[in-house]
């Protein structure tokens, strides 16, 4: 599972809300806290195999609401747009910088820079 | 219910696919489609009432993950930030067309426009 640790996080991110309580607590405990099953199994005496068990069933619960929604595949897919973007803004900035010194064309590409890097925060 | 029907579409665009298929249906055909509680009851052959149980259920459904989650928001919060960056882009141009005529500046800002557009549809 730990393999998978990128991917849980954001499944996590979008979907941990709607999980219960004690499967949140292990997850968090195991993938973000990175303790191992065992670790949290003596913690909260079950077994090794009953944490295992509430993580997978957190894990197939989030993973059931992205595969019928697809809303972290849209976000997803942001991404390289608004990269595309940063990117023209900062060579646009980089052109005026050489041949124009035009503080508003300046100012408008940094403006641009600013608001895609809220949105890929 | 109808005065909602604006925040409803976009629950429904997010999480429609968690409802049940007989949610999903009475949902569409009440919102998307128009159909007014009476004609979607006498299609189904139930009460005016069952039609509107099973509407209100999947509203409160999809509400409950939007309230859990956020998810609807995150992407709501957005918005101005696309219409920053798309004006900004849209200035550059204008300046660029009456100032330097710079064919790199003219493509990277229409770059930006074209990213930003697919990014709001």
């Amino acid at each position: 599972m730990k393999n998978q640790t990128y991917r849980m996080s954001m499944l996590y991110d979008f979907y941990g809300e709607l999980l219960t309580p004690r499967q949140r607590e292990f997850f968090d405990l195991y993938y973000n806290e990175d303790l191992s099953l065992a670790e949290i199994a003596e913690n909260n005496g079950i077994t090794r195999q009953g944490v295992r068990d509430v993580i997978v069933r957190a894990e197939n619960a989030m993973q059931e609401v992205e595969d019928k929604t697809g809303i972290m595949k849209r976000f997803q897919a942001q991404r390289p747009l608004f990269d595309e973007i940063a990117a023209a803004a900062v060579k646009i900035k980089e052109i005026n910088a050489l041949q124009y010194f035009d503080p508003q064309i300046g100012a408008l590409a940094d403006r641009i820079s600013d608001a895609v890097g809220t949105l890929k925060e």
